[in-house]
């Protein structure tokens, strides 16, 4: 099973902070517990190793956990001394494992869903083979094709992102840019999406600085997206969730990027708590507010945001230092609302960049999302009944 | 000098939370450092008492510095055993002390004023007396007067609020009041501005639910607001700054009550960083935002908001826990901006509640401020040259 890894390791940009470090037979993940005082990478050797690093928060962000689950199977496979059994042996093999890495974080969507992917690709495989060698090389490349698609998506989004801003008219010299959340290579396979864009942009040279808030309560901002920054060497200043008015009334914000947990059909988007204020804002300063997020994102069977339910995390966030896991920092008693995510209206939205290109908005100020993830044919066929 | 001190103790209300008790030669203050997990309140027997619990921050807040100060001499004063002096003797004195007083923080403007009003006072007593004993008296009447007018102005805030809120006919039921910061009794010698109101709207029965933001990068809402609202049974929830645009769309909030650090002429209104946003998402929401303040809080010489300076505090407050007290949390070499203040526009301020009444909005849409401090006598003199 010496297959070269070169598609699945070429993916990666080693001057960019990679949380997932994978090449046929090796993972290793960064510690983010440990960040930001600490760069750690801990080896990932089997399934075993993959299930404790994601339950004990090795590595966050949906789209990275279900990647780093897949991989430690693939290098534990990679690594099998013999398997002496039949195909179907090695899909019970797989099976049972996927079910087993489901089970570090039950509640995470994609990681679940990764994992149906994945059993349906073994499945397939042993229809068409007996041998379990041919089993395990369609696991391994089904499972390094997860990362190596993120990543691209990722980067496509970056680039769009970057190349409608540089085409903006009133764009003509560096920019600067806000985000919110961590939406960068800690969350994700790589790149990022959000944070993907900044990375192009000052790739391409067209970065003046990019602002980060803290993103109360747990911090994702000043802890990770600052990281990031500050390691990829990307000009950068942090604020307070509570400065960005100010930081606009200054002008010195000329576009927002964030992310998206949830968009729905006509372009609400659900994404980090802090996100609406942060629209508003915009909106009440005239600066473009863009959501970039890969296409899987997009919901349509949501007609709009107030379909999306919002989860409320623990008080203890806002009670306790370090998210809930410090000293208690306010008093006994008072009653808390944390609400994870908010919904940003399509109106206070200018655009959403995608991997597949940038939706903006028609003439009557709607996103026609449908229409553009499922275009009508250029030539479309007549169809008589 | 066994003087009653009815009128300087009765302002106190025991059942709301006191960070300066005091009555005639005893005072007491709330150990701030030690909230909001610990209430414990530190004797305070003389200027040097006094001098230490300033610059060591036991209490802060402008007005209750100044009156901390103030009253730490007075205790003094209160207990001297035996001064066989002069009343000029008395004067330099009391000098000497406020001088030493106004060391434990040199830059706090309402102690220096404060102490410079002190003084006049008792160059004024010496004048009329020889006796040291009648210089003292007037100086003790004269701090005392500081602590009471504070709480009176204060109640009449509280008052003025109160009745023009339940006034409006849109509260026809109970409100919710999202207020920002800190601006109760732990800011002030007690009951508080813009926390004063929600305590008035309590009393009076018709408040439905107190808001508060944890208020970063310091933390006034969490650690001392909660702890005000919890201490005095107020009906109350704590929520991340982040969430005040998604608390608003729910629905939640009737009107806001900040702060003020200074008004300008127009209306404009400098306070603690985040209160533009706020005042943003509450004009977008359709929800009456307020401002309570002293008059004193008023500058006439300032014409607009753009004329004031607004403070940066240190990068630590962000970088480290505890408003910059405790463990690092974020990345080394990240650029911060951590302005104290922003400005929030009279077009966003539905009125300004000081206690001489309420401050709205004539038709052109325009504070009148000025008309409002001096109003114009209802017969005027005709004056010729």
């Amino acid at each position: 099973m010496e297959v070269s890894s070169k598609d699945a390791s070429n993916h990666q940009d080693a001057a960019s902070l990679q949380s997932i470090k994978y090449s046929r037979g090796h993972l290793q993940l960064l510690d983010q517990r440990r960040l930001p005082l600490e760069m750690i990478y801990l080896d990932i050797k089997d399934s075993k190793d993959g299930w404790v690093a994601i339950r004990d928060m090795v590595v966050r962000g949906a789209p990275a956990i279900a990647i780093a689950a897949a991989l430690s199977l693939a290098v534990e496979v990679s690594n099998l001394r013999s398997f002496s059994g039949s195909s179907a042996e090695a899909v019970s093999y797989l099976i049972e494992k996927l079910e087993y890495l489901v089970s570090s974080r039950p509640t995470a969507v994609n990681l679940s869903d990764a994992a149906t992917k994945l059993k349906n690709v073994v499945l397939v495989a042993a229809d068409r083979s007996e041998k379990a060698e041919y089993v395990f090389q369609a696991y391994t490349e089904a499972a390094e094709a997860m990362l190596v698609d993120d990543v691209a998506d990722n980067k496509a989004i970056g680039s769009h992102g970057a190349s409608f801003l540089r085409d903006q008219p009133k764009n003509s010299k560096k920019i600067s840019v806000l985000t919110h959340c961590n939406t960068g290579s800690l969350a994700t396979a790589g790149h990022g999406t959000a944070l993907g864009i900044i990375r192009s942009l000052h790739a391409e040279g067209i970065l003046e600085r990019a602002f980060c808030t803290e993103t109360r309560p747990f911090n994702q901002g000043s802890r990770l997206t600052a990281f990031e920054l500050v390691h990829d060497k990307i000009p950068a200043t942090l604020i307070a969730d509570s400065a960005v008015a100010a930081l606009m009334k200054d002008g010195r914000v000329d576009a927002v990027i964030v992310g998206a947990d949830r968009i729905a059909a006509n372009g609400d988007t659900a994404n980090k708590i802090g996100t609406y204020s942060i629209a508003l804002s915009a909106s009440f300063h005239g600066i473009p507010f863009y959501v970039a997020a890969p296409s899987t994102s997009i919901d349509l069977s949501l007609s709009s945001g107030q379909q999306i339910v919002i989860e409320e995390r623990i008080p203890k966030e806002l009670t306790h230092a370090r998210g809930g896991q410090g000293e208690q920092v306010t008093v006994s008693g008072i009653s808390v609302w944390n609400p994870a995510f908010d919904v940003t209206p399509a109106s206070l939205i200018t655009g959403i960049i995608t991997e597949k290109g940038v939706i903006t908005k028609v003439k009557d100020g709607a996103f026609l999302v449908k229409d553009f993830l499922q275009p009508a044919p250029a030539n479309p066929v007549k169809v008589s009944s």
